[in-house]
């Protein structure tokens, strides 16, 4: 089950330590230009190694097209591209061999699958999704046609909120935030914790501008149900809002109902979505991440032998996930909408007669 | 795309005022004894009509099986169900015929499809959930087998928490919630919003017991992501969590991560999920839903002309969607645990050849 | 798995002997007009009871549109049909409660199921195929919009072939054969092995006419690919072609390739598809049916108790299930077309760019 | 659209002259061994440039597993597979860049994605196949393993038949016969063809022994219907019998039903499938290839800019792409029973409720 999308969909495959990850997309329309530098630039954007608020690993994440595009344009077939691993240090996982990293997936995957790749998480290592957003990336190209724009900044970082929301920002700052007053304390935060060994959680926020109204197919592939799927695979997310998400469940319905005027709404509680299709508003979704479950104080633990242990971490590892985490959430946001342009064109009788007619 | 779910799944059709609405569950194993008067009981409890504390509307929702059923067991073939529509109140609509309710999906539909059942919301009218509910009946009776029981409850009105899970005492509650003691408090505020004739939102918590230790198939069916496009796809929902969702992301990963003993896990922020499969606690799904958009006072709105409105909803609404919407949430988690089930089987090879040695 | 098709798609519900069958057709565009005399009619083409050559078991197969359809237009919302059963004599049925039917699936549904709805099959029975003529119905009205035209007929019944294919005759013919001079050789082939209780095998001849360049998903949603698929879930099929078929491989290169002009293809024998894409021309689909299994001469058989039996079949069915059955070749032809047409929309940048522009 | 399968699926990526083809097979069962040599072997049957029966075109195909492994074993992971071009010569193609092959997919491609790899079909190149074959490799381990086993040879080139179906000869056949009497004129019949600058076409026998009974998941995924949508999507494939096919419908229903003894099934016309359910007898599929379209006499044509051309084609092609196909065909057979014989666990609740229990 390592496919996501009907009529755009992208599938990945790969270990954190085995010859390599990668995707494959499906459904690419034809005579899309493929520009390789800038999915490397959106993978570079996800890359670690890159300052002291991420882990020191160094992956060059350098990203090969295998098929799917013929003199830089897409062809209609799909688009494989691999990312070889080449920093993989698995000798830093010999100690945890035999041992469940609490707040991992090594215990769940042990129990299900009876075999385990020790190696850094193996397949459930969050490299996985640097796969994610070398797809995105070709989502975003083909959104970019239409005039579609997807921007993702973060909103919170161990309970310090950015109370601005600048995401022309974003680019300049170290941890993506999108407050620049904010910046200074959400930094110290990761590093206080970092310092104690410990990490801190965080959230995002994923906007979509420009998106048409009609985006969604309900009942059951409503484009809020598929992007909370898309985010809460997002490995360490545990809650996902859309528009004012829980706040609107303490408000009334005389506040919450967003006016409706001849120039659109008059605000935009509901994040851009009602009834599961896209009503012409930003489409706004707020992902949130828990902290790295990876963390060097020692921990209480059992092994594959069913012994208790007490053991701690070694390794290189993010003290706050949600900030490369934000980039894999605007990758999935831009393959969503991919998916979700395509498959509303069957929407009406007279847009399939025009299509057809000669 | 009426269909969810992929070896145990369900889709379902019919609109607030047509003939009916109903479902057809595929995948049911065959075997399973079907129990036509739980599958009521069921209905029952999302039935409107009830108490002050849901919409006057009354409805019968008489379930009547189609197929898949031979002498009380089901025989592994589709089980069609259909409720026929006997309350309808079409004459009630009028007044918004052509007019776009804020909060609804009257203005979507009709941008989407050009076309639209004015009549109570058509397809999009929550009444479709009753289809939900008894497709989640049969899910629930496959489960249960299993020793797996899932429980929901409220846990927050207008924003008055349930400090108390007590899902014992559900049943006793004209609002279903999980604290005797915020009852009365969250009871005032719902009938406080109605006699101002607007509405207040809430939310539910749902918890899956006994599930075993697997479920969830990564990356691209994990089970949270699965359980967040279920819920997120039920009308109203605008946030979903998992375990300790946006608390998670404001602690540390020292303080966040279950410490793993021999007898389980020391605490559960995770609630009872790991890398996306289940780790054999108790799975705590919150789900969050707006306030009613049907209220009575005035609103700005546009019409099908692209005439701006003032207008005042008629008609009979339920002022708090979360109470019955908590019944919905548990059906559909339910049909998401059964789907994982099926699918959890073909994990491993030794599985694989024990089930087909003779 | 009892759902067909991607984009516009269909389920089916429903046993020989239970209340009633039926289907949901998800995906039709909105706006189509839905003809309910025209759906009935299709029925009415497939339905038992018409002359000598068909059982002699009368079923009404009045059909009733549960949903989706507003003042006679499809919503872009699921239609369900169902039709309830009215002439089912399930004593006809008792003497064969326990034993396996040779030709019929009563020892693989048992087998695999371990229950057995024994009246006439349960969900084996061709029955079931009158909800593919009902959803198919709804997909021939959809590319009959685009000028897209389908026609079936027999072009084989025990050997005898219609050497003419003269699509304008079939509807005249009781047997709906294509060849008026082959009719009297073929009615008396299939009335001398009713006259010995035994039955005789056919074929049809799927044509679908005026459909677009460009339908069919490669590589694993291929136009042929997807129509052998359709046509090998019919009962009794047990061979199909596309194009010259068999006789393509008993020929050379220069023999079966068609040349192509500025006017079209020279010749056809590939029946219209290449590289699993329609190529504008004609496409036809050949498709072959065994002997009903239900013959009344004593046969050899077991029953669920392992015994082995010499048993003779009771009840009313048709000699030569290809007639009726060429029907629903059709009509799984034009469901197949359906799914196309909608999937072929995102095939192109321009296309996509074109149907989003203002 | 480049998936296949439910359940244990694989998807496919690649063109004959880009990088490199390759596979993703996904829901293999954890704990597998993969033998990498085996599936090289199994590349090797299929590769071309072996005798003067094939191309003289050289591949390597050697093949790189990427993920999905560990220590030999499966992990349920996704397991990638990598194919690089290697004897790509490119400018072999260049005198038909602009021209559509008779008989190829050149002309349906331009017209559906208005773009086109010229060299050597692109996408639409059976080298594709390889990567079916890769994948047909992994899925004849795991079936191996319950003791099924799958074979197929070659029944027909040029119309010459194999009367005797001797499985264990095909190895020994430099053409994959079943008949070592009827070699040396299906040999002479391809070379005779080859000299003129022409090609044949022919067909192969699928056979696969010891299925369990109750593979196949009605109504529409039946076995049969699966197995004919594998089948009519390999390359060059025109028609596909299940059992006596074609000829059941020219017999009886009393010849035709195979009686059935305790000891199992007297005959096998159905090919062991009833119902869309495989009965536990042999299951026998008959694949029909036309002649190879690349042929080197002069033909009639048009190109890119709609100028009707004569032209020859150059380059290396198989006189007989049946045989090669047969491997491909035996190979899709493989996929198919995976898939099916791990949707089937879901059938009984006893056969759930055993699974699960403690």
């Amino acid at each position: 089950m390592n496919k996501f999308g009907i009529r755009f969909s992208f599938s990945t495959f790969g270990e954190s330590h085995g010859a390599g990850i990668g995707c494959v997309v499906d459904g690419v329309p034809a005579g899309l230009t493929i520009d390789e530098a800038y999915i490397q630039s959106e993978l570079d954007r996800r890359k670690p190694g890159q300052n002291e608020f991420a882990t020191a690993r160094k992956e060059a994440d350098k990203v090969e097209i295998l098929s799917g595009t013929f003199e830089g344009k897409s062809t209609g077939t799909p688009i494989a591209m691999v990312i070889y691993n080449t920093n993989q240090k698995s000798k830093d996982y010999t100690n945890i061999k035999d041992v469940f990293r609490p707040g991992h997936a090594d215990f769940t995957y042990w129990n299900k699958y009876g075999i385990r790749d020790y190696r850094g998480g193996g397949r459930s290592s969050a490299r996985e999704t640097a796969a994610r957003v070398a797809a995105g990336a070709v989502a975003k190209m083909m959104i970019k046609e239409l005039g579609i724009e997807i921007q993702s900044g973060i909103v919170e970082i161990a309970g310090i909120k950015s109370e601005v929301h600048d995401f022309d920002y974003v680019a300049s700052s170290e941890i993506y935030t999108l407050d620049k007053n904010a910046e200074d304390a959400q930094k110290a935060a990761i590093l206080e914790a970092k310092t104690r060994h410990d990490s801190v959680g965080g959230a995002a926020l994923v906007k979509i501008k420009n998106a048409p109204i009609g985006l969604g197919e309900p009942l059951y592939y409503k484009l809020d149900a598929v992007l909370a799927d898309a985010m809460m695979g997002i490995n360490a997310v545990k809650a996902v809002e859309i528009g004012d998400g829980i706040e609107s469940c303490r408000t009334t319905g005389s506040t919450n109902n967003d006016p409706i005027r001849r120039s659109g709404f008059k605000s935009n509680h509901s994040g851009g979505i009602l009834g599961g299709i896209s009503n012409g508003e930003d489409i706004d979704i707020s992902v949130y991440f828990k902290p790295t479950p990876s963390i060097f104080i020692e921990q209480e633990t059992i092994d594959t032998h069913d012994t208790e242990q007490h053991f701690s971490l070694k390794g290189r590892h993010d003290p706050c996930v949600a900030i490369r985490g934000s980039v894999v959430a605007e990758s999935m946001a831009a393959l969503v909408i991919a998916d979700m342009l395509l498959l509303n064109m069957g929407r009406k009788m007279d847009g399939l007669t025009s299509y057809y007619k000669k």
